[in-house]
């Protein structure tokens, strides 16, 4: 049997991955390296520093600057003896060995570092679409034409950014969450948007064929042509081999300046796999984020996929393994987990740690400024179809005002919400949904949080604030009443909006209530 | 030119047909007749005197008693002059000679009338399905064997009093308005029921396909079995003959002890086609019931439509007519009119008559103890669905409830509506629809007229309690005020309460705020 390796002072961690996780993860076990208990090398393929991934899009167009994007104090973290790889690249980890085989991005000059323990936070890759006209060989020189971008770095950006500076035409293919979210986002700042999309409505895997209804309508009313059922086809080119237009299988072209691909994300693997981990949608970990038997690999956020095959594991009762989820919260929450888990093991504290609950967070709330919809957990049928018993749906949808409110509800509690252009009922159910808290027997009552006396958003000491860094009012009322007086201020305290910043009007909100007025 | 006859003191008036509605013109007339200025005869097939048809179901289970169905006081009327011949067929309206060539329909003794001025008021036929086991042949002796029946008389209704009472299982063969309360009323009297209805939902002329899945689902959790898109073959019958069950096309039987059969009704045109008028849906009249063009013949009621085929009449604009509505409200309006018209005549009155509106009644509300359902008007689309410039849909459903909102709003204005399990909601919407007031703009706030805290219906001066008569809380005040303290004195006084009885609660609540209380 293997043996379960038990970190010791002094061991070398390797993060393989620079995002918003990895960063996370670092920064929870900077005082151990600090204080010389653990060695702790990051090691990123791009050639900049960890940053918010989550904002690329904003930054896309043209909402935020680099400095917007910014996660990290790279001076504070080597002065502390964190070391920093970037433009550094992993091509194959032998355990055997303990050792990570690394080229450098430029040079391809290679290299070898030792490791006792190594967590990989390698993240997703965007899906390209099959295109004519793009070039999907992962050698060539460049997989993408001028004008065609995905939006995973500020490079990725640089298109789109410019093409919003000037208000120039912008065709997104794919009317996911992130799809619809930068379309609109470019729709704001003034630009004519299309978003092509493949099923019959747009966010299909989070909302349902009401919903989705609506969803579209509410969308081209706002201004953003959404073209459904569409089977792109191939990239046209104009004679400098920039992007033109995007025809269809049925002959159509959409024309544009810029054509954003916003397929979804598949977890990187390739590591995973080459060292003989057990892989499937992602890179398989059990509920405490091994992926090897040892417990010296660990995988986490995009990239990784908990998976527990212990029929009798007490925490995983009929776990099944899903994709990555585009939330940098669970994440976050796994990298402040094993960070817990390895601070205790390096201090021999022998208590037991609070076991990781994965989170249920197949639930989405769309950023944009203009539109509101959120949706989470069951979606079951309509309400006047036949349901399990102990299980009701309830439906409210104006047509005419783009308004929706769905609920789900089995045995008394909300197992499934969707709302558009109700955002207190939404918030609402969100947290009777997060919470398993009763829900009312008269439904009909969460239609009046969004009416004319609908009253304003009451915040409990217990709610959550921001949700990506699972940040409750209380904690950022403290901070203000520490001394915190701006945003900023706040989110450097207590974190808070950090991650998607969907949250800065509550912070606000909070700050103008609570910050003593001058004079 | 035909000269249109004015009528004259002393002329003979008939009116063929003694249903609620030829009682209320009778009743109308009453005064002219017993001053001599008027001479009339009413002519009924039926062996008793007019009754309150609509009242035929509760009758039918049991809730009332013949003298429950009442109208009139023959006394009173043949003592003022009115001439009543029951058992009275009319076979052929000679329009020439202005006779009625009528028989006696035990005896089969012919005789004539003669006549100045005749009214139709025959109402409509039930309609009998096409069945192996029942014999549609009119000039059978008994076109249904035991067990199989109508609900237009009280002696169709004599097979379903019995079953009834001894709580026996009922079959209702028709889905619609008629069919659906004798289920709901039968049931809850304590019996098995079965409704069979050809088409997926019941009330299928009034209400939608989610409307309809609801209240299909609402009547099965009552406990009501609902058979939907059933094509029903055949009438099975016992050794004595009598009903044993329904065959459906599909090979499955639904057993019972008494079959209703409640499958629409018909206008009863014979004697008008026999008399060479005008037929289309009905006996065609125009705008002031006129059937010939002397304006000797008039026509109304169940057996009339109205469908005035002058394109510059300005009464009528875009006038389209229809079949009978199975509501009493309409027929006695026209009934009161026509007296009007016909008193003025007489009286010499040379001023202009208010118009007959012909009432938008495409409206329905279900009579049931458990269960309220209300819709009318435009039932266009759903929410989600494109919608013409200007209109709205908006819809509220609890599947788990069993309620359901919907409301179309074209330009500001309810157009069509249908409520179930929200009596309140219906109410308002009924009204607004009614009323052409504008609609609130966010229609949820109709939904807590039904919450916990919707607070008493609001009985203001003008609002209609009796829809029926067309008796406002004012006129019933004023005749509490004025000494009634029972809802029979009511009843005798205003006319509230004399129709299908839906308005009791009303008028006793009204009682309970209004009535001095002793002590």
């Amino acid at each position: 049997m293997i043996q379960k390796y038990e970190p010791r002072r002094g061991d070398h961690l390797l993060v393989i991955g620079f995002g918003p996780v990895a960063v996370r993860l670092v920064d929870e076990l900077l005082p151990a390296v600090a204080s010389g208990d653990l060695r702790l090398t990051v090691v990123g393929a791009e050639s900049r520093v960890g940053y918010n991934r989550v904002l690329v899009g904003e930054y896309g167009v043209g909402r935020l600057d680099e400095d917007g994007l910014a996660l990290l104090d790279l001076e504070d973290w080597t002065s502390r003896g964190v070391e920093v790889l970037t433009g550094t690249e992993v091509t194959w980890l032998d355990r055997s060995a303990r050792q990570a085989h690394v080229v450098d991005t430029v040079t391809r000059t290679p290299a070898t570092l030792d490791y006792d323990l190594v967590v990989l936070a390698v993240g997703a890759r965007p899906n390209l679409p099959v295109l004519r006209g793009i070039n999907p060989d992962p050698g060539a020189a460049a997989l993408l034409p001028p004008g065609v971008t995905v939006l995973r770095t500020p490079e990725d950006a640089a298109d789109l950014r410019e093409a919003v500076a000037r208000r120039g035409r912008v065709v997104v293919l794919g009317g996911g969450v992130l799809g619809v979210e930068v379309a609109l986002a470019a729709h704001e700042e003034g630009c004519p948007v299309t978003v092509v999309h493949h099923r019959p409505w747009l966010l299909t895997r989070s909302t349902d064929a009401i919903a989705g209804a609506m969803l579209n309508g509410v969308l081209a009313r706002h201004g953003v042509e959404v073209v459904t059922d569409a089977v792109a086809k191939e990239v046209l080119r104009d004679a400098t081999g920039a992007f033109r237009a995007l025809r269809l299988a049925d002959g159509r072209t959409v024309e544009g300046d810029v054509l954003v691909l916003s397929c979804g994300v598949t977890p990187r693997t390739r590591i995973a796999e080459g060292a003989g981990l057990r892989v499937a949608r992602g890179i398989v970990v059990d509920h405490e984020l091994e992926a090897d038997p040892e417990a010296r690999v660990f995988a986490l956020g995009d990239c990784a996929e908990v998976l527990c095959d212990d029929p009798s594991c007490p925490v995983c009762p009929a776990r099944v393994g899903r994709g990555p989820m585009g939330l940098v919260g669970p994440g976050w929450r796994q990298a402040e987990w094993l960070a817990r888990r390895l601070l205790a093991a390096l201090r021999n504290d022998p208590g037991p740690l609070e076991p990781l609950v994965e989170e249920d967070v197949d639930s989405i709330r769309l950023k944009a400024r203009r539109l509101d919809f959120g949706a989470g957990g069951l979606l079951a049928g309509e309400p006047w179809q036949p349901q399990p018993a102990g299980q009701g749906v309830a439906l409210w949808v104006d047509g005419a005002r783009g308004k929706l409110v769905k609920s789900v509800v089995r045995d008394g509690v909300v197992v499934g919400w969707i709302s558009l252009g109700m955002p207190r009922a939404g918030a609402e159910l969100a947290l009777l949904h997060a919470s398993g808290r009763p829900a009312p027997v008269d439904l009909s009552v969460l239609l009046r949080l969004d009416g004319a006396d609908g009253g304003e958003e009451e915040l409990t000491p217990a709610s959550t604030v921001c949700r990506c860094a699972g940040v409750a009012a209380g904690t950022i009322s403290e901070a203000i009443s520490g001394g915190c007086s701006t945003v900023e201020e706040v989110r450097t305290t207590t974190r808070a909006g950090s991650g998607c910043g969907g949250c800065r009007g509550s912070v606000e909100k909070l700050l103008r209530e609570l910050v003593p007025q001058a004079g």
